[in-house]
């Protein structure tokens, strides 16, 4: 729609030029039933919204195929240079039926949508090898938004990679890249079946640490800077009992008995106990 | 409405008689209202949804006014007993207006309307003298799901109180409820000012760990089995400078440069490291 790309990958891109104005728009109905993930998988793409997130899927490679952008809305300054290095092709929406189409309270503007990527468990993706690997399982993952956080909290630990296993909600939800704030885009992340998960695991001699209240190990007494997976379970369920019988050892966090964490918590705790391990540890 | 209250505390208690069958039923209007703070600041009352919630709540004390009952949405058997426990007036509704007065997707049939408790910051209500205290400061939380989050995890990690240093959002939101999983009876919970926060705990003599990226000293290498209060502050601010500049020391929590952590699993973090810490040097 833009004509041909020429060498001028960085120039402003071309900002169609009728503005959407109302909220019935054809467009702005197609990115609404994106929300859903029938639709979403059905067209192979997702929706990125925010300047942050839509940076963070730039600078990783991911495939934007569309913008769609209220500048009213604009929190900054950079948008413009983002959008123009994005050259996908771009339509300005005016800011009420903008915020139809948003997920937040207060939408900033910039909402792209983008190839889906590839999100298999392969030793190609996953570079489980160039050392000590730290990688968080988080298995039935019931609400998009501890999946996102738990990959914003993998991100800031340096995980190898995230493994959702048999998640209940997809890796491309808004909800997802929103709580990850787009750190979907800045690691590897993998989804898998609970089974294929602990295969790859084992065929590259990485050790699995599951946390369950039935542990018998406080988790600070296991080793958790060799080469580990940390495995946390859906927040109603738990861990499915595979991991109980196939974990090389089950850690539990010591409550002071009022309540489990919410498992994006009990991650949270368990990762950066492996980067406070690691870095009193260092490898040679 | 039930007439004189007998010895028989625990017998079943009177459901009003008639069902509750339409959404626009005055006593549901008045609970959708509640959601909104200033309508729940004007009745000095809240929201408790959830059987693990209203009983946390009843185990508490908290005085429960009202209570609004969907049989066919109870997910186990003991709603019954807990009802008739809580000896307030009960109105029956129908699934679907229930769903117009519930705030979680797959509500299970349990809504209470309970009296606002005292939240001020006063150590009577705040046992800081009885050993090494550990406070979770949460300053300017934003989001009622991450003051909820870590009102969570403050309880599973046994801390001697709360304190919201001027939050955005007010404790008795449904959502901090919610996310709080009824925790928030659990404990002291406190809102007060940031200045009056300091104040209260240089009086007590609490010691003051504040977190930040600016921080200087990782947080795994600071005493945290002392008397210490840990302060994080808000998703998209930080703390304000006040915590920065009284801090008896500023830790961070070292990323591997993606991100900063969501505050919640930031605080989760610090509280189990003190745990941990803790577990280590246990006290005489």
């Amino acid at each position: 729609m833009l004509g041909p790309r020429g060498p001028g990958r960085h120039r402003r891109a071309s900002v169609l030029s009728r503005i959407i104005s109302s909220t019935a728009n054809e467009r702005l109905k197609r990115l609404r039933r994106l929300r859903k993930r029938r639709d979403r998988d059905d067209a192979g793409v997702f929706l990125i919204e925010g300047y942050r997130e839509v940076k963070r899927a730039f600078e990783a490679g991911v495939a934007i195929e569309e913008v769609y952008v209220s500048p009213a809305l604009f929190l900054g300054q950079n948008e413009p240079a983002l959008i123009a290095a994005l050259g996908a092709p771009t339509h300005e929406v005016a800011p009420e039926p903008f915020a139809s189409v948003a997920t937040r309270d207060r939408p900033d503007g910039l909402l792209a949508v983008a190839r889906q990527f590839d999100t298999s468990l392969s030793a190609d993706r996953l570079d489980v090898a160039s050392g000590p690997a730290l990688i968080l399982v988080a298995e039935g993952a019931e609400r998009p938004g501890n999946l996102g956080s738990m990959i914003r909290t993998a991100a800031g630990a340096g995980v190898t990679a995230v493994i959702a296993a048999e998640p209940q909600t997809d890796v491309f939800a808004p909800e997802v890249v929103r709580a990850s704030v787009g750190t979907l885009f800045a690691q590897p992340v993998a989804v898998a079946s609970s089974a294929e998960t602990l295969a790859f695991l084992r065929a590259h001699a990485v050790g699995v640490v599951t946390a369950s209240p039935a542990g018998e190990q406080d988790y600070w007494d296991v080793d958790l800077a060799a080469s580990v997976a940390v495995v946390v379970g859906s927040e109603q369920h738990g861990v499915t009992p595979l991991w109980l019988d196939q974990a090389d050892v089950v850690v539990r966090i010591p409550m002071a008995g009022v309540d489990s964490v919410n498992v994006a918590a009990a991650a949270a705790v368990l990762l950066f106990d492996a980067v406070r391990q690691r870095a009193a540890r260092p490898q040679a």
